[in-house]
């Protein structure tokens, strides 16, 4: 089968990669669409050491596993979990101590003609949904672990630091809140985007400091931190949603004597994401910047390290 | 009078200080104890750029005030609040924002033979207190505080890294929770110390990594808050007790993924800490490693400073 493989920092395109046989627990899939994210950028750049098929954001097709199962058209938990750990055991896989991550860690991804993935791990699409839609679920997810680890409130001040590709589905998930979310943008493509869904924008320097409730950091660099922290209020919460490279210097006095807290949040809530999917709280489309097969895929990945560059989808149509 | 002053990284003792007259709301106190914090060691090195008379913690007599309060002794609150803010209208008048704080910041402190406070940030010190145990409410006010920022649970593991001063009634404070508690020492007498109340003690390189619920780090230096974040579970707690020098370099990658929350906590509730001092839930006198008098107060700051050093208090007879 066809497959997208990262070794040694290069991405490549490979014919010859044998189709996946599953294993206990493991189903057959067939992707529909997949999407391409930072992490995947990532990958392709060495981070994490990662070497094989990468991609988790997908939608696709069952074609090998139970009878039941077959035929249906799934989004898939990227987090295999060893259901044994005390973490498993407290009802937290996303966070098991031996847990393996679709084409992130110890797992083959998606990106490629067919892939495994333990049958717990998967949900089934509503009908009503479009595959372009569905693709959608597992970064939104992760958008809503926001609300999941931390407490906005709808009289909140709200402020989204990197309106990319997770920060708009981020912005739209916090929207939901009823807390007066302002977004931090740099492009007039983004406050467009924005202005869409009501949710007003500025620049970082037209906004008041030590005034916002929580600040949503979706940028992971240094800088992108420290305005979020400098836009806090005394006691506020900041929510990080994006990993960084290296390690920043914080200035964790002030942290200290404001009394911050700063919360990290991960993977996500699927049953969630797929609910605001299906009630069309949550809008995806305007986010789709590309589409590329996957024989394209190299291209792909690359187009979407563009700066400004929303979600890129690979399709998988048979050459 | 006489008075313990900071200027241009200078600490001298001054003979010549004008002995201070109340303002509106405030009141006249002699000191009859005070203890030297780190904070007073920062700002005797110049942090803070604060310049005139140091100290924060006390317990002293109004001598001059309301009839009401006259001769009566008394402990106080360190941040003196503009009473108009939003944070102070929210109740969260120690997060005042136009606030100035005794002894650290616009606010001449108590190294001296008199100083004044407003009267509402008195409080009366219960009869079967001693003054010993009363200058201590400041301090265990601020320890009670990761549990007012913090929820810790009686099922938790517990770790607090950093056994000094703070550490040592942080360590009493986390104690009553119920939480299984081991506190990282360095020396042994601090083993000895802590273990005077049950309390587990190992070196960092003992503990396991990845297993505590909350820790709470009393280091304020960044190998300290590093060591922190190793001994956390995912989903954990790391309460910061101390500020810290500079901009420590912080692996945020690792608090994103591992979902960490990290809490600052500042100034605490007095009410609680005399309670517990009251109850005798709390011991003080094992901390107390040195009495000077106001004459040696200058000795008394660089003696507080020498490691391992737990508190060092001023006494105030005339000489």
């Amino acid at each position: 089968m066809r497959a997208l493989c990262v070794a040694e920092c290069q991405l490549t395109l490979r014919q010859d990669m044998p189709v996946p046989v599953p294993g206990a627990g493991e189903v057959l899939i067939r992707p529909l669409l997949a999407g391409v994210c930072n992490t995947d950028l990532e990958l392709a750049a060495g981070y994490y050491g990662y070497q094989g098929i990468p991609g988790h954001e997908f939608v696709g097709t069952v074609v090998e596993g139970p009878a039941a199962w077959r035929g249906k058209r799934v989004v898939g938990e990227i987090n295999i979990a060893c259901e044994k750990c005390d973490l498993c055991l407290a009802g937290v896989p996303s966070q098991c101590r031996d847990r393996r991550t679709l084409g992130i860690r110890d797992y083959a991804g998606v990106f490629a003609d067919y892939f495994v993935l333990p049958l717990r791990n998967l949900v089934e699409v509503p009908e009503t949904l479009t595959d372009e839609q569905a693709v959608f679920t597992e970064p939104l997810a992760a958008a809503c672990q926001v609300l999941e680890m931390a407490h906005v409130r709808p009289s909140d001040r709200v402020v989204l630091i990197g309106a990319g590709k997770l920060g708009m589905l981020t912005a739209q998930a916090l929207r939901l809140s009823g807390a007066a979310l302002t977004v931090v943008v740099r492009h007039d493509h983004q406050a467009r985007l924005l202005a869409g869904w009501g949710i007003p924008t500025a620049r970082i320097e037209e906004l008041p400091l030590r005034q916002a409730d929580t600040v949503v950091d979706c940028t992971g660099n240094e800088s992108g931190f420290a305005a979020a922290m400098s836009l806090l209020r005394p006691r506020g919460t900041l929510v990080l949603k994006s990993t960084f490279h290296g390690r920043p210097q914080v200035d964790l006095s002030s942290l200290v004597v404001q009394e911050f807290t700063v919360i990290g949040s991960r993977c996500g809530p699927f049953d969630a994401a797929l609910r605001l999917l299906t009630a069309n709280l949550v809008e995806v489309e305007p986010l789709i910047h590309g589409r590329f097969s996957l024989e394209e895929s190299v291209a792909a990945v690359e187009y979407s390290a563009r700066p400004g560059t929303l979600k890129v989808l690979l399709t998988f149509d048979l050459p």
